[in-house]
């Protein structure tokens, strides 16, 4: 059986317990304890040698590491994955985009606060300026169109989310985005997030 | 015609003319200067509301942005990107991980130093830390590999090039690190660039 190795708090791993539970693959989940090293033991660094979750071993028990490389090993040959080429393209490119330019801000944020503890007046005031620039140029796309890609939900939907909803937990108000509130609920719905888990662990992002 | 819009300067740049180049894909490539707010143009965002160079304009004038999406969508049905599933979602773990773990560090603090010509007490001390962990892992892997993922060139090598070569304009040492020192010989031979243009902007990385 597959085995993830993550964090429920974290939107990385959500990631990949969202496409397995979409894929309904069966799997294992091992939650780790990264504030406590865990992601630092030879035996972890074996599998990941960059010490990070989430990691998957799959069946056969090969691992695989960085959440987006997950979701879209998981996700080949789905209609999150879109087959013709620019698409595809779009989708890979929303991916990196929401590894380089959201999540080392909107998740860092949330992770300072949530994590670490940090009072706001101690988080570097780039992490609010720069997220709130992933989040609007969010909301200016989707004003006029339901998902991130073409006309259909997608991988890169499933990969944004997590973050995304959990913004508030960062700090940030999401109350001048109202497409991408409207978006969150499609995607939770697309997702069947809600009707598995309730409000989910984000809660209620509205 | 392919249009690049990139500056020569920046390895997520080069990646996309490298693949082009491969391929045998001719192209224009139009200089931005975003030190000027070239990249902050409105007709520079209606092609990528990211604000980031490199972007290309297909034939039929469709714009894609972020250099490994891009890479990805050259590079596929080339050796360069392998079917098997498995060894795919390896090189797009580490594109992934460049953009996370590697470009951050090693190409932010080359940034610093030779755009911005920051004097070495002035940059922040993780860039350094970080940037030689990257590439202490890099050193790790290659130490009994040829090549990033299985036994081939791929778009890892490619995508992880650039910025590697040029760590020492960052202010990093490649001495303590032999094994990457010559997969940078191995990677640039593959691509074709020594004999194309000597020894490259990035110079002698030994």
């Amino acid at each position: 059986m597959i085995e993830v190795f993550g964090d429920e708090r974290s939107g990385n791993c959500l990631k990949v317990k969202w496409i397995l539970e979409y894929v309904h693959r069966p799997y294992r989940w091992t939650q780790v304890e990264f504030l406590d090293g865990e992601t630092r033991t030879p035996e972890f660094l074996a599998m990941n040698p960059a010490g990070q979750v989430p990691v998957v071993k799959l069946d056969d028990g090969r691992p695989l590491a960085q959440s987006n490389a997950i979701v879209l090993y998981f996700a080949e040959g789905t209609p999150l994955v879109p087959t013709e080429p620019y698409r595809r393209a779009q989708v890979l490119e929303w991916l990196f985009w929401e590894q380089y330019s959201h999540e080392p801000y909107v998740a860092v944020r949330r992770f300072q606060r949530l994590y670490l503890g940090k009072p706001d007046d101690e988080i570097e005031p780039r992490l609010m300026e720069r997220g709130n620039a992933a989040l609007a140029r969010m909301e200016a796309h989707l004003r006029n169109r339901p998902w991130l890609v073409g006309d259909d939900f997608s991988a890169a939907d499933l990969c944004l989310l997590p973050y995304t909803e959990r913004a508030p937990e960062g700090g940030f108000s999401l109350a001048a985005y109202a497409a991408v509130r409207a978006w969150i609920r499609r995607t939770r719905t697309a997702l069947g997030l809600d009707a598995r888990t309730g409000s989910g662990p984000g809660g209620d992002p509205s």
